[in-house]
């Protein structure tokens, strides 16, 4: 078994054409909760979500996310309601205040909005899958076993794994002027706001006390990749719970770089790598990563490592793509493994 | 103005052909919160619903519920998915357990359901609605507030108000065997299993403590209609709160009955009726309303009562019926006020 750390595209694009070298029946994945919201009282677990469409040949794979072919019935008309009523801005993320942040579901915590002029684009069938999770931690199960659940409900093969049952929330610090919030759920900083304001750091709140599951700590001493995800927000909340970055130093684990040099194939991991002090290329991934014992790099990007490095073309563009970086990701390994 | 105590289908039937005679800007609209439901984490008010679509010419007027020509694909996922993760039971309600009854917010106590395998048929732009109601109650509002910015949203020239912003829940205590739960929601047992099995008594759960709004006790200071709904779970919830019915004492009130003499015109007002003690009739619905000034009847209906009653055919299938029984309506109110 392989067990790979997901969180936004990057690591979905390696999934996508990797079946052949890491079959998906002996594959886990372990997907990012740090960008989860609570949106309209429903549990939207954006990195979760890509990988169930993703195996379940749904996944719209030209913004990945979402479900092709998707209808948006509910949230076009949860536009006009908001703007009939005078309620709408624009379409803005609707935070809710501090002290609701905190109140009924623990798992909502920190990252409960309101769905009046709903800001994300929910589609109906993609809203189906956050309305049957959400039911099912109603019915008290939790967030593994629900998610296990919509697993076999879109016929996985893999092994997909929430990486915690516990909440923990990316809170995106900001420099802002007197009067404004100081911080921002990632969610509303990336897509509320097309990431501005420019970013002071980024707080994983919650995972303090948040640990990751049995099945998690399990699927840890099996070989790792992490694909080529942002450090900060998308692998970041994993690492920021001490038990499982322990664990990563147990394990031999190979990671894709997000980057080529300096240059980010996509997503602000640049801004956020800055933010939390490290260079914005591989060599700042790198020193993100000490637990990391091999590095997928792409053929120009010519960063010097102290560990062994597997390179190859890494853009993840095209048929074929996904496959060749799989099979780096296998030789890297079979060189630490 | 006048005011119109609405549950159920009956009243809607009458407001929707009423307005020549009751025109919508001098009108105020109670509306019955004791069968709504929290399904999936949104607050359902169908008989608030009935109305709003009513007035903004959205209604589906063949069942008299829901948005015409609306979508269903949210609620066929959660169906498809239900199955596949065999997780249904046939559609039939999935009622939280009893902790989970009270847990959370207040509002939903007592009538909070899963939406794995959706029992109710919510058409997607339905549940834009619900979804921004309960986005208005997470935001800070009261149901009544929430309320006053749907009826902006759906552009009512109508007053529209819950019975109260307190949670009561219309419970359907029936005839079990061993082992079986020994009471339904209203919702469980009418959409859930058809209005079986028979039922023992019908409970008002939390109508002990909650209280009509403000706004509420001073529309009931407007002469008052209660159109031909079910005496039971479309007006019970509001006469189950003291400070309603002695409101309902000190104002003129006029009643269209839901029955021709034994005969009732649509829904489970029989089973109801005779469930609580009543005689399932005009007779009976004459004694259910102490409080009543004057009927309107049926010209078939010779029901002897002892309050003036005004005769024409209160039937509400063609166009032009409903105008015809608000003109009854209105000469049953010159008799009493």
């Amino acid at each position: 078994m392989t067990t790979f750390l997901a969180g936004g595209t990057g690591t979905p694009k390696l999934l996508a054409g990797a079946d052949g070298v890491f079959p998906p029946g002996e594959t886990t994945v372990v997907g990012n909760t740090g960008d989860d919201v609570f949106l309209g009282g429903h549990l939207v677990c954006p990195d979760i979500d890509t990988v169930l469409f993703l195996d379940a040949e749904m996944l719209e794979r030209e913004r990945w996310w979402g479900v092709a072919g998707d209808t948006d019935e509910t949230h076009r008309e949860l536009t006009r309601l908001a703007r009939k009523a005078g309620l709408s801005n624009g379409g803005a993320p609707r935070y809710l205040d501090e002290r609701r942040q905190t109140e009924g579901r623990p798992l909502a915590a920190w990252r409960r909005f309101s769905a009046v002029d709903e800001f994300m684009l929910i589609g109906d069938r993609d809203r189906a899958l956050h309305l049957t999770r959400t039911s099912l931690l109603d019915e008290g199960h939790t967030l593994t076993e629900a998610t296990d659940l919509l697993a076999d409900a879109y016929d996985l093969e893999r092994t997909l794994l929430p990486m915690s049952d516990d909440p923990v929330a990316s809170l995106v610090h900001v420099e802002g002027g007197p009067g404004r919030q100081p911080f921002q759920h990632f969610q509303e900083w990336w897509v509320g706001h097309r990431a501005e304001p420019p970013i002071d750091h980024v707080e994983f709140r919650g995972a303090e006390t948040a640990v990751p599951t049995d099945e998690v700590l399990t699927a840890l001493t099996d070989p790792v990749v992490l694909g080529p995800s942002n450090p900060v927000t998308s692998i970041g909340p994993m690492l920021a719970m001490d038990a499982f970055e322990s664990a990563l130093h147990e394990t031999p684990v190979v990671v894709v770089s997000p980057f080529v040099g300096s240059e980010v194939y996509s997503g602000p991991a640049t801004e956020l790598m800055e933010a939390m002090g490290y260079e914005p290329s591989t060599a700042g991934v790198a020193d993100a990563y000490p637990f990391a014992d091999a590095f997928v790099l792409d053929r120009s990007d010519d960063t010097d490592l102290d560990r062994p490095v597997i390179h190859t073309d890494t853009s993840l563009d095209e048929d074929g793509d996904a496959e060749r970086v799989a099979l780096a990701v296998k030789d890297a390994m079979e060189v630490v493994g």
